[in-house]
């Protein structure tokens, strides 16, 4: 399957199917022998995972550099790292980066790309179910010790190459996190495809072919959305449905200790309640789909160690946040999102009322 | 003197004038009002030199933040602690940045402006007269230890106020290291203007009507360049004369050890007796823009001390080097710059010939 992305910046593939790493490598020899060098930077967990798969199937030489797992690498130290490895091995405009791994290690990349030499070619591999969201649409960044994702640039991969290859090796923690995201693009887009994870008991052993088919149609969402706001201007904060509540529970547990997709999860529960309340979102889906939340295994107890005014300070220094004001994306109905400003206080009864459910379901 | 600057990413306009800073702050009251933010920074001398100016003129109100002056504010440190003290402040995607201060300055500042939460406004208020070039065209960078701006972005500022006030107390050596580049502007865009240099004296005292003009001058020739080619992928280049040779020599006598103008200065006689050779360029050119270098006072004797490998080490690790092949900006006429690839022994003579004039002329 092909995804056509189109920006301002630059128009892009996301090749996606199972396999198809040793087709990107044939169908792209030309200008992969143009480039005076290619690095591959991935973190240590996936490269001992799939060096063999990648080796046999990447079939250009490649210069390695591995960064630490997860959101970790993500520090100006990395940053530094990598930049220091390129220069020290000689590469140059003309070289090419490839970011195998899952989201951190592709918004570290992307970074390094944007910068170097002022901007570099690069490729995303995403490993993860989580990165199908994250490899998509340019956006890049490092985090601050004062907040995540606060360093960073807009820039467009060359192609995204989403070999699911890479997802038979995923622990079932990194299955729902990447899920959250599925399903959140199902919630601003699609109805009928939202009833689809209605339908599902468990995330353990998804069907491949349907699996492939939700990466799909999520890609396409986020595709869609990125092509008609690249710089976040507005349609594009839809995307941060139940992440505005989400970062907040992300920040205050601790990144690495909650997954961002089961952040995602736990914060889309506000945000529907907000959408009963400011849109037109039937009374109880809220309800409803905190049962499948729940179902699905997603852990809620785990915020009731973070009071909500912890939440509420981590909300107001949201980059969305304007002016101080809360800049909520709800929807109007199932597919239909919009962007509200909602004071602290409606979140609270939100919050509340989250909370009163997982103590009920004790 | 407005000097509009096209390029894909924006169009933004360079006001040039005495006493200009205060007409900014009125014109553009309702654009200041509506940032949530307005931050300005500079480094410690400049601030010492005109504060009390900005703080009549720039009459919106304003957080202060000072880095360490010249090029030791472009390190990896200094970038992240004007990152931090953004975010400290809550600073926001609605916030704007004004940089005030020399080349570095607004390097440093246009690469966080860049970056910050995936870039933000900001504006370029240059004190000297070299930042009349670096000021223009959006080329944002920090150094990394391997390298001088090796990491950074393209970048382009919302309006630049270019206020010759500020250059009342540039020192004779600021006023040579901009000279340089404004001679590099009129080589490579009109010969009757440089010979105007040749009828010159002497760099101090220069006649302030006369300076204007030059610089009003020698920012269009920039902006027509950047116009036809932002992102430096041909035309650009051509604004890199003099600087493949200056380069090696700024790094080689070490980074605020020679001023970069005038080791560009330094670095245009190799451009100009490769131009002979390769261009058009009436033989005996070099020689004589060699004299008027002397008499404007730039010190050739310095290079001396560089053993031509050494150079040629730097020359190597040029951003604009492809495949290990030099690439010179050169002339075939003035006014008439083009690309060529030179081997290093071509180089080598031209470098020779240069050290044996100054052998001549101790």
């Amino acid at each position: 399957m092909i995804i056509p992305v189109k920006t301002n910046a630059s128009n892009y593939e996301v090749h996606l199917g199972e396999n198809i790493l040793e087709d990107f490598s044939k169908r792209n020899k030309k200008k992969l022998e143009n480039y005076d060098q290619l690095i591959m930077i991935s973190d240590e967990n996936v490269w001992n995972l799939h060096e063999s798969y990648v080796r046999k199937n990447f079939t250009a030489p490649f210069n390695l550099f591995l960064v630490p797992s997860g959101e970790s690498c993500k520090t100006f130290e990395s940053y530094f790292n990598v930049q220091s490895f390129l220069l020290q091995n000689g590469a140059s405009r003309n070289s090419a980066i490839f970011a195998l791994g899952g989201g951190a290690v592709g918004d570290l990349i992307g970074f390094v790309a944007a910068t170097f030499m002022r901007g570099i070619d690069f490729y995303q591999i995403p490993t993860t179910i989580l990165a199908h969201d994250s490899s998509v649409g340019g956006k890049t960044a490092i985090n601050h010790p004062l907040g995540k994702n606060m360093i960073g640039a807009f820039y467009q991969p060359q192609e995204v190459i989403y070999d699911v290859h890479f997802l038979k090796s995923l622990p079932l923690s990194e299955v729902k996190s990447g899920m959250a995201e599925v399903i959140k693009h199902s919630l601003i887009s699609d109805s009928e495809w939202v009833e689809e994870f209605f339908q599902i008991t468990s995330l353990s052993n998804l069907e491949k072919d349907q699996l492939l088919q939700w990466i799909n149609k999520g890609i396409r969402v986020k595709a869609k959305i990125v092509e008609m706001d690249e710089k976040e201007s507005n349609f594009r904060k839809y995307l941060n449905f139940g992440h505005t509540y989400g970062h907040a529970v992300e920040a205050a547990i601790g990144y690495g200790k909650i997954s961002h997709g089961e952040a995602v999860m736990i914060g889309m529960i506000p945000a529907l309640l907000l959408s009963e309340k400011y849109g037109q979102l039937p009374k109880g889906f809220a309800k409803r789909f905190y049962s499948l939340a729940n179902r699905l295994e997603y852990n809620f107890e785990q915020i009731l160690d973070c009071p909500f005014e912890q939440l509420a300070a981590y909300m107001q220094k949201d980059k969305k946040t304007i002016n101080k004001q809360l800049h909520f994306a709800l929807l109007e109905t199932i597919g239909k999102p919009f962007i509200q400003v909602v004071p602290v206080d409606a979140v609270r009864l939100c919050d509340e009322e989250l909370r009163q459910w997982i103590r009920e379901g004790k």
